[in-house]
């Protein structure tokens, strides 16, 4: 089987009032507050046509995870069973990519600020990408 | 702003009759077809508690996309202003994941067969992760 690996470049950074990973919620919805997404300057460029009101799924690099785990117990709940972590929404896995849903408040040059969102400050920020209409609540 | 960079190790590959970019749809409701996630030995062991009926989103890497593209015109429609890459799906963006709903319909050690998915023949697959229930139509 083929092996290439790829590369993240990260096209911004989280910027939250929530810093610690023990004070994060397990998803937005579950207690997420608002964030800034802060792009680079080449990036931006492509902010272009995002707008307050919109609905975005936001795609996050969750740097803290452990990348050996293929297991867990979900939600950390010993009594549950050991469940694959792909059957889960576990943050640790092979490639550990959050996905989270999320509206627009405001936008600025380089800057969306957005709700609701329980990565931590300093997330690294993979991808942006409208909701379809066709799908009323992706996330 | 730090520039550290990110390696995606993909966890298996598309395996699909979709061999040419050209013959691929724009999204999977339009016109997608059946396809293999055949994972390696080792991811294959985070598939634990996925069965035939489970709604997945699927997280690939669309590994033929230009990633230096900003603005793109919609779909490729010159008569639509040119918007930012994030303001849209094109696969053609900084970090080319392509996001996916689909539908299991069978199980094997190593492999899941499921349904729609545009992505062509060879697409590396970065993570899988279960629709929440909150979320009807994610995708």
């Amino acid at each position: 089987m083929i092996t290439a690996t790829y590369s993240i470049e990260p096209i911004g950074f989280v910027r939250s009032a929530l810093t610690r990973l023990e004070d994060a919620p397990m998803q937005g919805d579950e207690g997420g507050t608002e964030a800034w997404l802060e792009l680079t300057p080449l990036a931006a460029q492509g902010l272009t046509g995002i707008g307050a009101g919109h609905e975005l799924i936001l795609l996050t690099w969750l740097h803290l995870a452990q990348r050996d785990v293929l297991q867990v117990h979900p939600r950390g709940d010993l009594n549950r069973p050991l469940t694959g972590v792909f059957a889960t929404r576990s943050p640790d896995r092979p490639n550990p990519i959050g996905l989270h849903r999320v509206s627009v408040l405001e936008v600025t040059d380089q800057k969306l600020r957005i709700a609701p969102l329980e990565a931590i400050d300093g997330t690294p920020i993979v991808d942006i990408k409208p909701v379809l209409a066709a799908s009323a609540s992706d996330r």
